[in-house]
C-alpha cells in the first residue's frame, strides 16, 4: 500500500482521532471487526506514522496476513493469534515501558483468547503484564501461586477474566487488595451462556472495589488497568 | 373450625392428594400464597387427619395466627417465623426419625428464610438437619468448620441457598463428595437483581454434581435432599 | 503423539485437577468444544495416565477420529457416535462396577443425544444405566414399561430429558419414589424454543423431589444421578 | 345513575361498538380494569339497553357493589366473584340457550379465577359449561372423571386453565378428539413465574389441536370456545 | 429401503404412535427437522403402511428428494416445495374429502411457507381450503374480495398468518363471525423481528375470539383449524 | 413559596436550561416523578419567571394541589388531571400561536391520559390540536371520521396513542400522507403487557413514514409534532 | 426477462400498490431480503413501469447483478453497493426535485450502510441530502462542521444514525433546532450487542424532539425525514 | 442497646468480617435493605467497636431515626438523608484522611441518592470527594467547569452517576485522562427504564478506560474509586 492509496481509502469512510491517547490517556485502536484488509491496514499505516505505533483489535488470522502485506515493510508488525491483536510501529519508533504493573487471569482455557487481547494492550500502553490461566474456581487452591505474586510484585490493577458462572473475579477481589476489573466472556451453553450468567454475576458480586466491562471486552478492561498502573506511576513520578 | 365446616370449604375448590407420600416419598404440603387462612386451615385440617401431620409454606404471620385459631387445639401446631412454614399434627401422631441426614448452608443473612423452609420440609419427612448460616464467599475461611462437619457427618445431600451472584454452591460442590441442591433467592439488585443472576450462575457452574430448583424454593431442595438421605436410609436397611 | 509433545502442549494452556475425582466424587473430564484435537488428546492422554480412563464430552465425529489417531494405540479408545462422547483407558485399567443403578428417560428421537451423554458419563462413574427413549407424554401410554421397570429394579435416581415443552420429568416424578434430575435440551422452535420453555416448566414444575440442571447438560444430569447411586451403595456396603 | 348522567359520562370518554356480537359472533364486553365504577356502570347500562345484556370483566368486590348501585334497580345484575365478572340486563330480556357446549378444566385451585371467567363469558353467550377444577397433572388420575365426561357429552371445544408449568392443557389434548385452547395463568415464582413458563410450554407443546390465548386471558379462551360451539350448533341448524 | 431396512432403521429410535389420528382427530406427522432422510423415509413408510398416508413437514428440499428416492416406487408421493411438506400414500389408498371447509389468509409473500405447511396439513386432513396470499393491512382494500369469500363459502375457521407487526389476524377476526387462528411468522428485523413482535400483539390483541399458536407453526394451525370443520361436519351428519 | 426559599431550594439540586427552547425548539419541562412539591414549584416558578411560562408532567393530583399553593397567587396555573400535566404563566405572559396544528389520536379509553400529556405539551409550543380518542381497529369504521378531518384540515403531524397491540398507527400511516409519530402505552396485560408489544409492532410495523417514542411518553410525541408544525409555519413565513 | 413472464411471476405471489405514493406519500419499495432475483426484478420492473421508477432495499451485490440482468437494458438501473439499494426507471421517467432538503449523520463508519440506504430513499422521494459520517461521539469535536452546515442549509428533519450506544443521536438533537430521526444499528457486542442498547438509549433519551425507527431501518428513516421535508416545501408552495 | 444485647442478636444471624478492610482494602459495610433496625444497629455497633467506625447503607429514614436510638449516646452517628447512609464511630475515633481525591458527576437530579451513597463511602475510606450535579448531556456547557476542577485537581478517579439512556460516563472519559466509573441508575421510564439502558449504554460505550458497576451501586463505585485514589497516594508514599 502506498501513502497515496492508504490517503485515498481513509478519506472514503473515516476520520483519525490521533490525539486521543493525548487527551485521554489511551491511544486509539482499530477495531478490525466488520472492516476489510485495506481499510485495517489503511487506519494502522496513518495511526502509526502519526503516533509511532497502532494496535489492532479482533483481526482474524487470514485478515491479518493480508493486513501484514499491505503495511510498509519496514515498519515492524506482530501479530498475537489467541489474542487475535496486531501491533505495528514506525521503524524509528522506540516502545517507552512505563514502569506500570498490572496482572491478568483467566478462569479457564476457552478464556485466554479475551485475556491476551487485554494483555497487548496494557503492553502497548507500556505496562508490565503478569498473566496467571486456567486458575477457575473448581480447583481453587490454583489461585494460591497467583495471589502470591500479586501481593508479592505489587501490581496496580488485576484483570480477571472468567466465562460460565463468572465467580472467579469476586473471589479474587476478596483476597487482594487491588482494584480488580472482571471480564465477562461468552464461553458457556444453555441459559445465560453467551456471557450473561458471568457479567450478571460479576455486576451482582458482593465484593466492594470491583467492576466490569462489557461480554468478551479484553481490550477495554486491558486499557483501563493500564491507565491506573501509569497513574499511579505518574504520581510518584511527579512527586519525587 | 368444624369438620362439617372443613368439608364444606374443601368441596368448593379442593381436592387433596393424601396418597402423594406413599406413591413419590414426600407428602403433599399447602403452598399458602394466594390462599385464604380458612382454606390453608381447612387442607391442613384434612391432610393432618388422613396422614397424621402436615405442613403448609409461605404463610405470612397473620395469616399464621389466624389458622392456629382455626385449627382443633388438640393438634400440635408451631409456626418457623422466618422461614414462614406452619406445621400441624394429630394428638396421637409420633414424629419418625428416618436417620436420613443431610446439611443446609446459606451464603447470607437475607438467604435464612429460604434456608428455614428447607430444614422445615426436610425434618417434617424425618431427617436430620445441620445448618450453617452467613458462610458466603465473601469470606471463604468461614467455610471451613461446615465442611468438616459435612464430611465427618457423613450427610447425604446438601442444600446450598445463596442469592446476589450465587456463587456459594459451586465453591462447596468442589469440595465435598456429596450431591449439592443449590436454591438461588431473590435476593439482590439492578440487573439480575430478582434471582436470575444466581439461578444462572448456578446451572452455568463448571461444578458437576450440582443440579437447582426455582428462585426461592425452599420447599423443593430440602424435600429432594431428604428423599436422597431417606433412601440411602432405606438402602442400609434393606440390605441388613 | 508422543509423551513430550503432550507434555508441552499441556504447558501451553491447562493445569489438571486429576484429585478431583477423590475429592468431589466425580472425576475431570473435558470439555471439548472449543479444543482443538490435539489439545483434546493431550488432555485426555494425561489424565487416563493418571486416573486409568478418562472421557471427553461434545466431541464432533470429525474431531474424534483425529483425536483417537493422536491417543497412543494401546489405549482402549470408543466413541459413541449420538452422545458425541469419547472414553479411553490405559491398557492395565480395570473398569469397576459400583453397583449403583440409575435410569434415564428421553422424551423424542432428538433428545436421544443428550441421553447418551448422561448415560456414558454414569458408565464411566461404574453406574449400570437403564434407557428408556421415545416416551414423550404426548403418548402417556409408554411410560408405563419404563416405570415399572424404575420400581422393579430399584434404581437410585432418573434423569429425565425432555425439549420442547418439557414436561416429561413433572410426569415421571409424580409417579416414582424416587429423585428425578431433569435436563431440558435445546429442542424446539419459535418462542422459547431454544430449550428455555423446557428449563422453565422443569424449574416451574409443581413436583417436588425434582431438581434440574443447565440445557443440554447430560453430562451434569448424568454424573450427579451416579454419585447419588454411588452414596447409596457405599453406605450399604459401610454399614455392612 | 339517570339516563342523562349515563349519557354525559359515555360522551367524555368512549364509543360504544354495540354491533359487534352481530358482525364477529362475539359481544361487546366492558374490560372494567383502570376504569371507574361510574364509567363500568353507564358502559353496561348503554350496551345493556341496545343488546339487552352486558358483561364486565376484571371487576373489583368494591368496584362491583359501586356499579350495581349506579346501575338501574330494575336490571338483573350478579357478580361472580372468584371471576370477577358482572352481568346485567333490561328486565324483558330473556336469556336464549344456544344448545352449544364446552368443558373447562384448571389445573390448581388458585387457577379457578380465569377459569371462573372464561365460564361466565360462554354461558353469556348462550352455551353450556361443564367445569373440572383442581385436576392438574400432578395427580393424573384425576383426569379420568373429567375425559370420559368430556367424550360423552361431546362437547365442542375445551378450555383448559393453567399456571406453573403449564402441562395440562397438552396431556388433555392427547386424549381428546376435540380442540382445545390453552390459557396459561399468572400463577407461579421465580424463573418464569409470571405465566410466561405456561404459555411457553403451551405454544411448545407437542400436541397440535391445542392453540392458545395470552395469560389470564379467560374471556378470550371461553368466548372463542363458545363460538365454536355454537358455529356446531348453527351448522346443524342450517343443514336440517 | 426395503421392509426390513426400514424396521431396523425404526427400532433404533422411535416409537410410532399410529393410533393418534383415532384418539386425538390429528393423524401424527413426522417433523423432519433434525431428522435423517432414511429415518424420515423409514417412519413416513411405516406410518403410510398403516394409516394409508404420511405427512411429513420442514422437509428440506434436499432431504426430500433423498427421503422420495427411499420410499417404494408404488406410493404416491408429492412435495409442496414452498410449505416444504411431503406427503406419500399407499397404491390403494383413497383421499377422503369431509366436506370440512376453512381459510387461510397470508399477510406477506414471505408468510407463504408457513401459510403452505397449515393448507397442506388441512388438506391431508380432509378439508377444502381457500387460499389468499400478500393480503397484508399496509393495503387493507386488499381485504375485500377474501372476507366476501369468507362469508359467502361459510368456512369453519380462518387460519391467519402473518410476520412483522402481525396485525392481520386482529382485522380479520374483527369483520368475520368465525374463530381466526394467528400464526406468528419470523419474518421482521431488529426488535422483535424473530417472531415475538407478532406472537405478542397476535396475544395482545383486543379481538376476542381469536387464538394462535407458536412462531411458524403452520401445521399446528392447519390441523387445528381442520379439526374445528370436521367437527362441524360431524355434528350434521350425526343430527341427520 | 418567596422568591428568597425558591432559589434556596433551586440551589441545592439543579440547574436550570432556559435557554433550551431557542436553542432546539422545545421548552425545557419539568419531569415531576421522584421530585418534591416544593421543588416542582421551585422549578416552575424559576422557569416562568425567565420564559413566561412552564410546563410540569407527571403530576399526581395531591402534588399538583401542593404545588398550585406553593406558586405566586397572580401566576395563571392550571392542571389537566387526565393528562396530569400542570402549566403556569406569568401574569403579562400572553400565550403566543404559532399556525401550527397537529392531530392527536387514541386507540382505547385507557390511552387518553398519555394523549392529553401530548396534547398540553403541543398546545404550550402554540399549536392547535385535534383530538380523536377511543377509535381503535377493533371497529375500524371509526377511523372515518378523523381521517377526514386530517385531511381536510392539512394537519403536520399525527400523533397515535395506542396500548394492547398497538397497531392503530401503522394503520392510520398507511392512509394518511403526512408524518406518524407513534406512541405504545403501558395498557396491556400478560405476555408484552408493559407496552412492549404496543412498543414492537410499530417499531416492527411496515409502515414508512412512521417513527415512534418510548413508551407513554405523550410529551415526547407532542412536542415532536409540534416541532414539525412549527417548522412548516415558519417555512411558509420565511418565503412569503 | 419479457414482460410476459414478469406478469406470470407476479401472479404467484405478490399484489402491487403502486397507488401508495399517491396516499401516503411514500412510494412503495421491494425489501428484497428472501426474495429470489427473479422476483425482485419482477416487482421492480411492474413498479417502474407504473410509477416510472422503483427502489429495492437489502440487496446483496449478487443478487443485484443477477437483478440488473434480468431487468430491460433501456431501464435506467443503479446500485448503491454500501447501501445495498437498488434504483431503477423507465427511460422517459425524469427524476423530480422537490427542494426539500434533510441532512444524515452516520456516528461511526460501520454504521454507512443503514445511513446509505435512507440516502437513497430519502434522494428517491426528490429530497437534497447531506451526508456527515464518522462523528461519533468520541470526538465531539468533529461535530462543529455538520451542526453549523445543518443550521446553515436550513434541512427540515436530520437522520442520525449509530450503534454500540447509540448516543449521537441525543447529543445532536440537543444542539439543533430540527426534530432529530434515530436510527439504532445492529452494530455492537456482548450485553445489548445486536442494536437493543441503541435502541434503548435512543428511547430513554431525556431530548424531546427526537424519534426513532427500528434497528437497521435506514428506509424507515430516510423517507420519513423526507415526508417531512417535503411537507415544508409543499406548505410553502401552496401558501404562495 | 447493652452489649449483651448486641452480642445476643448478631450471634442468632450474623457473622462479622471486620478484618475486610486490612486483606481487601474496603471495610466491610452494612447493607440495611431487608434488615430490621436492632439488626442494623447490632451490626454497626460490632463493628465500630472492632475497627472506630462502621457505615450502613440503603437505611429508610424511619429506620434510621430507630438505628440512631439503638446504639450508644456516646457514638458519633450522621445520617445523610439523600444517599440513606449511616455513619458511626467510637467516641475515641479520629477519622483519617488519605489525602485521596476523586471526583463524582450526577446527571440528573433523580441521580443524587446514588451520587451521595458513593460520596459518604469514599469520604469514610479517607478520601477527599468533589461532586457536581445535574450536568447531563442535555446541556453539554454544564460539563465545562467540573472537567476543569477536575484536570486541576488531579483526582485520581471520576464516578459518573447516570439514568435514562446513561450517556454521560462515555462523554466524560472521552475528554478525561483518567479511569472514569459508570453507575447506571434505576431512573427512567417504559422499554429499559429499570436502568438497563443506562447500564446497556455504559458496557457498549466505544471509550475504553471506563468501567461500569451495577444499577444504583453507588457504594461500590465509590468504594472502587476511593481504592485507587488510596493506592496512588500509598504508592507516593512508599516511594518518597
Amino acid at each position: 500500500m502506498t501513502k497515496p492509496e492508504q490517503t485515498r481509502i481513509l478519506e472514503t469512510f473515516a476520520r483519525l482521532d490521533h490525539e486521543r491517547a493525548h487527551r485521554t490517556g489511551i491511544p486509539e485502536a482499530v477495531f478490525a471487526e466488520g472492516k476489510t484488509a485495506p481499510q485495517i491496514a489503511a487506519l494502522l499505516y496513518a495511526l502509526a506514522e502519526k503516533v509511532g505505533y497502532a494496535l489492532a483489535t479482533r483481526v482474524q488470522p487470514m485478515t491479518a496476513a493480508q493486513v501484514v502485506d499491505e503495511l510498509p515493510k519496514i515498519f515492524n508488525t506482530s501479530y498475537n493469534q489467541p489474542g487475535r491483536t496486531l501491533v505495528t510501529s514506525r521503524p524509528d519508533y522506540e516502545p517507552k515501558s512505563t514502569g506500570g504493573k498490572i496482572a491478568i487471569l483467566a478462569a479457564g482455557t476457552s478464556d485466554i483468547p479475551v485475556a491476551e487481547e487485554a494483555k497487548v494492550a496494557a503492553e502497548v500502553m507500556g505496562c508490565e503484564v503478569l498473566t496467571f490461566y486456567d486458575v477457575g474456581v473448581a480447583g481453587i487452591h490454583r489461585l494460591v501461586q497467583p495471589v502470591e505474586d500479586i501481593l508479592k510484585q505489587d501490581v496496580a490493577a488485576v484483570v480477571v477474566v472468567a466465562g460460565m458462572e463468572g465467580a472467579l473475579p469476586s473471589v479474587v477481589r476478596g483476597i487482594v487488595p487491588v482494584p480488580v476489573i472482571g471480564v465477562p466472556t461468552s464461553i458457556g451453553y444453555g441459559y445465560g451462556g453467551k456471557g450473561e450468567a458471568a457479567l450478571m454475576s460479576m455486576l451482582q458480586s458482593c465484593a466492594p472495589g470491583m467492576t466490569v466491562v462489557n461480554i468478551d471486552n479484553g481490550f477495554g478492561a486491558g486499557t483501563t488497568a493500564a491507565l491506573i498502573a501509569n497513574r499511579v506511576v505518574q504520581a510518584i513520578a511527579g512527586k519525587r
